[in-house]
């Protein structure tokens, strides 16, 4: 469905990143549910460039609910927000146009859109587009911490530098939610911060691994096949720019355990079912099992550098060198972060809505 | 949609391991596609347990075409395959019921299915489900092949042993197609058998990784957010039992590249478009970009397993210990081989319709 | 989606009436639903052809459940039924084949599939089809008589005579449950039997309307636009064969109504919300408002008539005169009745599950 | 899926009457089609109300396109339009909460939303959602026409008042484009407007049918059951507020017709097979035979009258009388006409590009 995504609780994103403004709708939320503006512009903050390890381009994401909120609540009819567009230069596109950025869609586009994509700032291919996600999300976090669902998502390696792991899901997800570089080691962050630095002196950029933990999903949910718990959550995850892998619990890395080390073997714990170790990330046979649900995606570099590179110009066809110029971000793993946690929070209010129905999420 | 994937391209699934059959519904291909009953036979076969690698159970997986077909072609209307279940022991699974088997589906499904579930051999979370998705999945990789796309998977990881990488994906995917434990390296096949026959005698088990190519598939395919390749080809992958991960191009050892090391950069091939190097996989910002596709799934070790574990009675709400008797796997890597292949092909004639209509995959 | 009906709660049809079986799959259930194959047997019987006013066709209509059943409860997963094609006469068709019965799916048929359709007795598009639809429906049916829902239809009209209105929902739904030709008034059936008959010796057929009630639906299930109760409905109506029209409460009489005649007036009865007439059929924006549903479809006389038509051959491209030859229902209003009933019960299961879980629906 | 409609081209609606905007988003049209403001403009004039005959509440319909278009092309991206409210009189609408606007959503979206719908003008109930249908609608329109497909739709009937019927339907559908209220007979139009200023006088209303004819689509495009022309083009109308019926060809009269009579026989005609009659609505077997498409559907009165009638107030749970004051349309059968090409358009376009694929369209 392109740029929907969902059943009973769906999203749609629209905009480009020089066009007039972004946005999103969520629909199926269910009517009376609380709307905290405060909220939506606190994630937004999460997404926003900081310091040096970010593109200088400011973005003052000011968003408008156009629709679906009525005295500060969900009318349970879908919910539009806008956020428009400012501080844009888009003056010297047409020129760079054709000249196609390695990494990025600029080539994809053009052949998939026969020449008639909108090409300034990457488009709708744009991290931009993720601001509206990002607000649209908001309301479906909040509204699962409401329900007793917390998710969080910390940098578990970045530039090389690795972060500590979960220890106290509930307190390390609390710490996150207003960490704008989501490491739960100090000293990894500090280190993380330099390294970006670094790449960025050297114009050039570095990816990382994030890790979400999410905590209080009741057992039973999910589908055993095609609606299973990792299929959404990973369609979800890979449809944001830049991630190219993602694992449950113990990943990739199970391919080099014995079947006994993989098993999470199931115990009591006060009277209920749960596991000694969590390799399976929470899930089996699609359904979650009452576990956390833990599951890292990698982010690649951001393909913007400055770097001279071979390419080609595709209008033309012959090769030449391009070095990538503007206001580009050395690192988007932090700041894809926030972009995480939204769509999974989206994900998740389709999942348990499918089972409990959308009245449920109130 | 729960059993059913895909859209103007689908798939349902259905059937339990000890019901009357399995089976799967193909929709959406277009009338006059050459249905060759010994390909999915062929592929039957890749499916099928072999030697002390496998399960001793036989399963001759003889399928009947239901509907859809008529004079050796597809008629365009819904294709489905039956395939019975045969040489069923079920008598002594009431009395195992409520001991939840570690890293299977067993607790969930109580959870999910409130005690309704038919536990009998896993009942419809079993691998034998995977029966009738590549009979139906056969005709797609068949049909594929005719269009120029060939698709084929090695196991690039098994037990510790490492498989030689890609060299000549046309030619290595031919040889593919027949392999029984599909490795490119003689010699990495033959370790890779000798420690699937250790576990097995340790009463334990291993997993694996496996890689994907596919060739032949235009630039242009795929969608920039939700219908992305990469959200549409691992919503298929992780529907399957046992895949932990899925990465696209170098997956998650993007983390520890620059930008620079990880951009594609483009050159001219012969007046075509091309890439240098392949991390992202063939894939640009969710669309195809002509280079081959390429991604690797976790297969986690079978969670079938003899060695005694500690577990729970979920009915009785009490600690047990368990050896899991019966005939199972100790690996089922290069069994999941052909339902990788599978479910991508379908997965691909997804896309292909979106942008080409389902007349042209004829 | 083609053969697929439905998000939450969905129907997958397929099998061609000369193949080896017809049959569908119902996805979504939840586990625990009782389901009675005495009901189903007996819901077949209600579409099965009865003395002169049917095909003398003999359709044992003999359901294997293959699926999703397990000590006679919904097991939660998908349930297939499949139907077996036994007394089948197709000798003669290829020599049909071509000369396109008007009214039928003949040509169309040709031109979408291109020439590769399954001609055999109509293939895919064959009344036949619906066998499937009712066994699955069956269970759909009785699950909403659980939870309070009755649905009945009987014929409000057929070969002009009219029957009377419904006067007592309830009971007039318990009686048409059993009715073979589903009229209210004992002189209107007697009296539509006879003018079936008559068009039979005339070698020709006669259509009807069918008008369907739905009692014990709550207020407030559907949504505002595009998945209205009058949208989803009509959606799965109008997959029918045969149906031409749909229409809810007052319907086209509408066209000549003022609003003050149409306008259903709100009172209170015994504490709850009701209104005095039901010109809306029981739907207000999409909603429904508590009040019975209620909807009658159009049913065209069966195309195949015995008298002789102009027509063309579409191999040849030539006019040709035709005599539809074999075993022809002069009417198909009564054995329409079952089908209707089956689809909707499936709807109303989708519907309900959107605002209160498919869990609710045990 | 609630407030989205469409597989490969689908269309979401968002809005209230009285909330900042409505708005529209068409997403799967692919890149290149061009885009005509004026054109939008001109479908928006069909829908805004006229003279007496329409509310005098005036709205200026100014719609910024926020996204997908650029160099007066599609980009292939979601084309998002917005309508920003404006000439909003919304202070006295708290004090009218509670009492139920027979045969408006007003209660049935008290008890789905549970008190927090926006009931201001009707909210997301209101006609006013319309207009974003109309404007995303137009494209589809316009984009149609250049590949030979016409859309025009007549009022069949209005307050008593019969229009003639098509007599050429190019030249008919020309005339329609065009018609602000769209009669084919002039005498008729002037006798509708007459019954309808007369229906306003008396504060009543008055409802009507729309004849709808498409040509141009090619015969074959459609599906056997679920995706038949006729359910979804039904499905798209019955979302249209105030659509109590559809029907297709003869429609509700097949039932007093014979087979012999209801059948379309084939003729050739220069070549290419045709039908005598059209009774069938171009419409076989669920798929297109290449004749026009014919339909209609039964537009109710405007619920919305200043005749006194009884009412429940929901709130307190009693009964009242009822006089809807504020600014109303005595008839919407004019106006609902350019809505009912709109979302037909956009129907068509993802019926056609299910077989052809949605680069067809451009």
């Amino acid at each position: 469905m392109k740029n929907t995504f969902g059943n009973n609780v769906s999203v749609t994103l629209f905009g480009e990143s020089h066009g007039a403004a972004v946005g999103a709708i969520i629909d199926g939320l269910p009517a009376g549910v609380s709307v905290d503006e405060g909220f939506i512009e606190h994630q937004l903050l999460l997404r926003r460039p900081i310091g040096k390890i970010s593109t200088p381009r400011k973005e003052a994401d000011k968003f408008n609910i156009v629709s679906g909120v009525f005295n500060g609540k969900t009318t349970g009819t879908p919910i539009c927000v806008l956020i428009p567009n400012e501080n844009i230069k888009s003056g010297d596109y047409s020129e760079k146009y054709g000249k196609a950025r390695p990494g990025h869609a600029d080539y994809t586009a053009f052949v998939k859109y026969n020449g008639c994509e909108d090409y300034r700032g990457g488009g709708h291919f744009s991290g931009r587009i993720t601001a509206g996600l990002v607000a649209a999300g908001a309301i479906a976090v909040d509204l699962l911490k409401n329900k007793g669902i917390y998710i969080g998502t910390h940098i578990e390696k970045c530039a090389g530098v690795c972060d500590k792991p979960f220890t106290d899901y509930k307190k390390d997800i609390e710490y996150l939610s207003t960490a704008q570089v989501p490491a739960l080691s100090e000293e990894a962050r500090e280190k993380m911060v330099c390294a970006i630095e670094k790449a960025a002196e050297e114009r050039d950029s570095v990816g990382g691994v994030l890790e979400t933990a999410v905590i209080g999903v009741p057992a039973g949910v999910g589908e055993p096949w095609f609606d299973s718990v990792e299929s959404v959550i990973s369609h979800a995850l890979f449809s944001i720019p830049a991630i190219k892998g993602v694992e449950f619990g113990a990943g990739f890395s199970c391919a080099d355990m014995l079947g006994s080390q993989m098993n999470d073997q199931f115990l009591m714990n006060n009277g209920a079912v749960a596991t000694k170790t969590n390799n399976n990330g929470g899930i089996n046979g699609g359904i979650t099992n009452g576990m956390p649900l833990v599951f890292r995606c990698a982010v690649k570099p951001t393909p913007s550098i400055g770097k001279e590179q071979s390419t080609v110009d595709f209008i033309n066809g012959e090769e030449v060198r391009l070095s990538v110029s503007g206001r580009h971000d050395p690192c988007i793993v932090h700041r894809a972060r926030v972009v995480v946690d939204s769509i999974v929070a989206i994900a998740l209010c389709d999942l348990l809505s499918q089972k409990f129905g959308t009245d449920w999420l109130v």
